[in-house]
């Protein structure tokens, strides 16, 4: 049995930093009621890539869960909604804050119909503070957080991590918060709210830039692709194309010498310690790239490899989905969807004893696909009532 | 009381990915003991940034924990480590998959210990697959797992992500199935593995990126600091320094517009929906840079802010450590170290009702500081054999 295997969330999210986490929470278990709007649904279910008309960015990310259709600004929605409160243990949403309060669902009414309640928001800026009420998308929080003057090459714009970080982040703390509100439950009975920015989270994510800023006195800024303390530990250029070294130790550093023919490195004194490398960097990086460009990133990689100095080559997304190791770990799935057919995504990262390894995934559902399911086994609707919230277009 | 109030974590773990975890668990309420080895302790005790001596990188992720050196080496040592198994919830590792083994320590050994014992291990590859027991670091998990190939510029070389991106997802993914695992040991009883690999944690980011490459067939590439599909959606610069605005559909688009008084934009017939600004963004760049360049940052800002769209600069480090929401949100928080005083470090992004907010933590421990406190509490041990073990080299 999967941990969450008994935890109910319906989930009020649209998007990407919601729906992740909930996703998350799915793998170990829980069952997602989705809760969208009737007609147009989770905003993602109109971004591409498309097949068939299938968005590919909302199946990748609601793979498994359930829908039920549910207006939210209509009174026979909102009664049946807090009706669905009683039933389940935990709400995640991903509004602007104020949104919930606007609709009359905000956290103080819901944890009145169920004291049990897990309320858990992600939001760009958290439920406090000055700039809690403004929009925020992902690129607002990788720019106020600081990763973008981090990231790129010193004299370039500033760069955008390749994917949300900002809402991807955001997904994993907040998925972090509510295990640990139902592990707390479990001691006192009781819900709380769980408020996660993805301003904060970015924040969370700079690592030793915040005390480098306070040693130095001067501003962190874009390497490229090294490290900003270890050396050799970057991208170098094969014959034809690039591979990464990390060489994180005067031990690597000689086995690494060795392993591409290049002894006479070793005995320089300018390379003898890490720091005297990193102070070095650039006259290690000329030495090292006018071997390197000698082979290929197959053969460096298996010379390197075979000395014990860590390397890998930089893959393209094709190479990823066909990597023997991740392959092997069931980090590409497939998702039968009716329309879109076979769509290989993600898998769990997760690797527990409890969550067995699923190779093939139910699809995302179509808007309200489970509204019948829902509605009678959490609220006992019966057929008629449920076709006369069809006719009024509550669901 | 925090969520994890009675929960004890023995903290194996060096460097990244296991110490940041153990630091998400801690700001929780977990007690947290690292074992570290006589004399040299936690690897980042030697990795800069440096202030009086002490390394604020082993500060930064290590505030609040607890020390007790051990030689995992000795069998006196392993036999104080095996008792210890006996009185915690946790152990948390980042070794080399087969290294816990090599010592005797495996999990198949501490299970039998302690059949409650949660067992979690981050490391570059996994517990399994066939690159399973080689070195990584978090480069090559950023290169191999596909990021840097779709960050940076077009025609640059790849771009690392400016921070260890591979090791703290390892972490953050690592305490979402370590607290999994305790939420299920309160219906079973019984504890798990919990086994993250870096590698893994990259594949799980990749966005929308896998799928985009199966519907159109053409590797997914880095895109500076544009979004794939979404403009405007980017950063500009203005007459002083680089900024960011999200118009994240038309209606943004015509305040936008309107906003920075490009009115004439509006009714342009390769602007009129976002796939169409987004064929055509190389023409919106021009026309948009050709105004943003005229003021700065900041009058930028708050001019397309009062419009309603969301916008904000690109925060340097020191810009972040004073943001008002972000300082607000009580995410700059400060450690006293008794060698380099106070020191300002990132604070806990999970806010939850049942976490106070702690402004001033308590800093980093000294190797072995807590000897004492532990072998007398946890396993009764006298002064005279805390005194004998020490003479031994085993503390």
């Amino acid at each position: 049995m999967r941990p969450l295997e008994n935890i109910k969330i319906l989930d009020l999210t649209r998007v990407l930093a919601g729906p992740f986490c909930t996703m998350i929470l799915s793998d170990l278990g829980a069952e997602v009621i989705k809760i969208e709007m009737p007609g147009t649904g989770d905003d993602a279910r109109s971004f591409g890539p498309f097949k068939n008309g299938q968005s590919l960015y909302f199946l990748s990310i609601n793979r498994e869960k359930k829908s039920v259709s549910l207006n939210l600004k209509s009174a026979k929605g909102k009664s049946i909604f807090k009706k669905l409160i009683k039933k389940v243990d935990v709400i995640v949403e991903n509004y602007r804050p104020g949104t919930m309060e606007k609709l009359g669902l905000g956290y103080d009414v819901l944890k009145e119909i169920n004291p049990a309640l897990i309320y858990a928001a992600t939001s760009g800026y958290g439920h406090t503070g000055p700039k809690s009420t403004k929009a925020s998308y992902d690129i607002l929080a990788q720019a106020m957080g600081g990763i973008m003057s981090i990231t790129g090459w010193p004299g370039s714009p500033p760069t955008r991590v390749g994917m949300s970080l900002g809402d991807i982040t955001a997904s994993l703390y907040a998925a972090i918060g509510i295990l640990a509100a139902l592990y707390q439950r479990k001691a006192t009975g009781l819900g709380q709210k769980v408020d996660v920015a993805m301003l904060d989270c970015q924040v969370s994510l700079l690592e030793n830039a915040i005390t480098r800023y306070q040693v130095e006195g001067k501003l962190p800024e874009p390497l490229g692709n090294r490290h900003a303390g270890i050396t050799p530990f970057q991208a170098f250029r094969a014959s034809d194309g690039y591979f990464v070294i990390a060489a994180g130790n005067d031990s690597l550093w000689k086995k690494l010498c060795q392993a591409i023919g290049r002894e006479d490195l070793i005995a320089h004194e300018k390379f003898a310690t890490n720091p005297l490398r990193t102070q070095n960097i650039e006259i290690i990086e000329a030495e090292l790239q006018s071997t390197l460009g000698q082979k290929t990133v197959d053969e460096w990689v298996a010379i390197i490899d075979d000395a014990g100095v860590p390397t890998g080559p930089i893959n393209t997304i094709d190479r990823v989905m066909c990597d023997d190791q991740i392959i092997a770990r069931n980090m590409i799935v497939d998702v039968e969807d009716k329309r879109a057919g076979t769509i290989k995504i993600a898998g769990n990262p997760i690797k527990m004893d409890s969550v067995p390894e699923i190779p093939t995934r139910s699809a995302a559902p179509e808007i309200g696909e489970h509204n019948q399911e829902i509605l009678k086994s959490l609220l006992d609707l019966s057929d008629t009532e449920i076709a006369q919230l069809l006719n009024l277009g509550v669901i």
